[in-house]
């Protein structure tokens, strides 16, 4: 089955390409039928297996409304490449016939300077809406909305509606034709109802009739995340963006909804893991862009775990009386970092899902802290079992006060995982107080947290169990 | 604007809730008629927010189709409750009003002694349907896709086809509308076209002359994963799942597919977190249920990590001679841990992709193995150099050997950090060769595999550069 992204996981791209390598030679101009009844994303598939400089004569063989299909599919390098390189006016003939939104994508990923000549390029009509669209951020709702929409009055009849379907359809426009939208008088967005219903209204009807009132909308400037999770709520195949007056400005559909989804992910997931997102596939990423992403958090890091060999030698009499301790810091301090990336990644996602909001912080650190002495008790209990088993199986001997020194151990742990809960969970929180993105709070930047004042808790615990006895 | 879970978060149900209970004491048969232009997500918000005995009063003072609705936007725990306390035959009224894929969802999770029950009361069709569908996983094609989509033979028109979509649209079935599947005369699945297409078809065309013959499809064992990367590449409102003869068996569409992505998404982050995935929203899992989840892995790390106890016991006595030794072992671990967090999350997220299949490991680990070692080398000598400075700056007295300590730390960072990256980013693929599920490799997980190997590297490091001097 054919995957995303592995160009030898594509069996239809891998088993075409050096045909349409021959035909470039011998007959580029039957490249267009060749390859009529396939999917635009394998003609991108095939597009990067060819080599560099033969991808701008395989594009430009494709009649121009099915080109501009594979550049929307096209890798992002590739495409921009390909942009950068073939003449103006064909760069800006190409972009003409692609999705208003998609077309603003692809200009926003290219080098500024070529990017206005091409919009220079385009016709009027195209070049003011292109220029509308780029005012908004990609990650919002008017970075990801189309333009092209159905939207008719709420007076005219179904027929009517079904015939303006049509025409949009006919017109070779190929966006949010699933769902029409109903404006009132004013050119307020009034209803809603999806094709389906459309097709199933009574002809003689009229739109206002049929159209659900109750419109879900976001505003052009909501994050992607709230689209998102509006799509998944409402089983939408389309969002609406409305201005502050109650206009239809523009609509999200699903795929663009899905291309948030995961790019979205990917990047929590990488920052979770304590790095930079990419924002490129691992499998395509340079040498030096990825230490570039990974460097920069692993030296904050690093420098934040510098504190611990500085915690630890403000306790280094201690530590000379009774090196025994010493050999269960690695132990304490990585319980409580354990604890509490568990907590800080159920965080993050529960905010990515919209279940919690900042308000809810009081609710989560009384949850949490009971939550993590429970689990720092169960970890205590064996830490603290594991040694008094030690030293009677006589697999070690920790000496005479091994039982104190258990007691040390067991403490420090369930003060260290109740302390990991706590922090992992508050950070996302804090972070998002301040206007930071929650998902920055990563497994390895909470460990860090946790470890230095895991050090302190573990040895202010020794001071006050083991004065008198080991020190 | 409404978020997915939060029950304050709904403005539309808060204000609402309050007049259905009130129509509920006054007037239940008005309720149908007010909530009439509301969506049923909405509605399954106002539900959540009523007394939980009031509840199934409201669902069934809804028309059947309406409440069928409304049940398949609730809170699964609720909609279980509900499903078990109201009469059987009154359920099966409700659900077989459901969609053929939410249905069985819906039953799959309640009592397998009431959903049996149920599913004898269900009329013959959408019994033996709903049967055949139960024997998929839930996290198959097979699981998600309804048996309710449009198939003509591709030897009709354009317009009787319409006229089928009509008629599927009209018996109020609500599913796959957007997809039209063609069949050849053995009635294997042989081309597709969407509705707007059809629409702008020429009336007179058959539907073989206007439909794609490449057509993209799962098989019913197919993974949910690999259904969501098919609906993201090739832009789908619908997956065809098609059996081995070439059948069209159903259809999975977009929205259970963007369900399926944040149910997966949500698993994935928490198995990072280094925890059992919750499958239940952090707000509503029970403090025992939310301790076993967590507490099984904390047990299996923490017993992990005892065994950095059991490496540094077998280098306690250089420990001894050398206390300095021990300031820098939180430091040292932490590092690896950190690097290999990086580097799991990166390949645990490429695989979910499917940018990387298991036979890249080779292609992994030799641009893992460089990229650890660089960056390796920026952290050992920020290391290094930290320890110089603090000894040049007097900020701490180290000893005589303060250069050669400063080495074995910097060295010591750097075979750390590379382990790091190398066991992060292969641990994924051990786990993927074993049919286990890579997500499952945890930043936790892997930064205990490394923290014991880190001691050992640590010291062993020592021992050679300190031999003669401080050891």
């Amino acid at each position: 089955m054919a995957s995303a992204r592995n160009p030898e996981d594509r069996p239809v791209a891998t088993l075409v390409a050096p045909d349409i390598l021959d035909l470039l030679e011998e007959a580029p101009g039957a490249i267009a039928a060749e390859t009529e009844e396939m999917h635009p994303a394998d003609l991108a598939d095939i597009a990067e297996l060819l080599p560099r400089d033969k991808v701008a004569a395989f594009i430009t063989a494709l009649p121009a409304a099915r080109a501009a299909d594979v550049l929307e599919y096209l890798d992002e390098e590739l495409r921009t490449q390909l942009l950068e390189e073939i003449p103006t006016e064909q760069a800006a003939a190409l972009v003409s016939q692609m999705t208003p939104d998609d077309r603003t994508d692809v200009l926003e990923e290219i080098d500024e300077d070529v990017a206005e000549e091409i919009v220079s390029e385009l016709p009027r009509e195209a070049r003011e809406e292109t220029e509308r669209l780029m005012q908004y951020e990609s990650d919002t709702a008017g970075g990801l909305m189309t333009t092209e929409f159905v939207s008719v009055a709420a007076d005219i009849s179904v027929d009517e509606a079904l015939e303006a379907v049509r025409a949009l359809a006919r017109s070779g426009r190929r966006e949010a034709t699933y769902t029409i939208y109903a404006t009132d008088t004013a050119g307020r967005l009034a209803g809603v109802l999806s094709l389906r219903e459309l097709l199933a209204a009574a002809p003689g009807a009229k739109i206002a009739d049929v159209a659900w009132t109750e419109v879900v909308s976001v505003s052009p400037n909501a994050d992607r995340q709230e689209v998102a999770q509006m799509t998944a709520k409402y089983d939408l195949v389309a969002v609406p963006v409305v201005s502050e007056s109650g206009h239809l400005m523009g609509v999200v559909t699903v795929d663009d909804v899905i291309d948030a989804m995961q790019e979205v992910q990917t990047e929590d997931i990488q920052k979770l893991g304590g790095m930079q997102a990419l924002d490129e596939p691992y499998t395509s990423i340079s040498f030096w862009g990825m230490i570039k992403k990974r460097g920069g958090w692993l030296m904050v890091l690093f420098v934040g775990e510098l504190l611990t060999a500085s915690a630890m030698q403000g306790f280094e009499e201690e530590l000379k009386r009774a090196v025994v301790l010493s050999l269960f810091v690695p132990l304490i301090v990585s319980s409580g970092g354990n604890s509490g990336s568990q907590a800080t990644s159920l965080i993050i996602r529960s905010m990515a899902l919209g279940e919690l909001e900042l308000r809810d912080w009081w609710r989560v650190a009384r949850r949490e802290l009971p939550t993590g002495l429970t689990l720092g008790v169960i970890l205590g209990l064996l830490g603290f079992f594991r040694i008094v088993l030690w030293q009677r199986m006589g697999f070690w001997d920790y000496g005479p006060h091994y039982v104190l020194l258990a007691l040390t151990v067991g403490t420090a742990v369930v003060g260290v995982v109740a302390f990991g809960s706590l922090i992992g969970s508050m950070l996302p929180f804090v972070l998002r107080r301040f206007g930071l993105d929650p998902a920055s709070a990563s497994a390895p930047f909470v460990a860090t947290l946790v470890d230095v004042t895991g050090v302190i808790i573990y040895f202010l615990l020794a001071l006050l169990i083991l004065s008198g006895t080991l020190l």
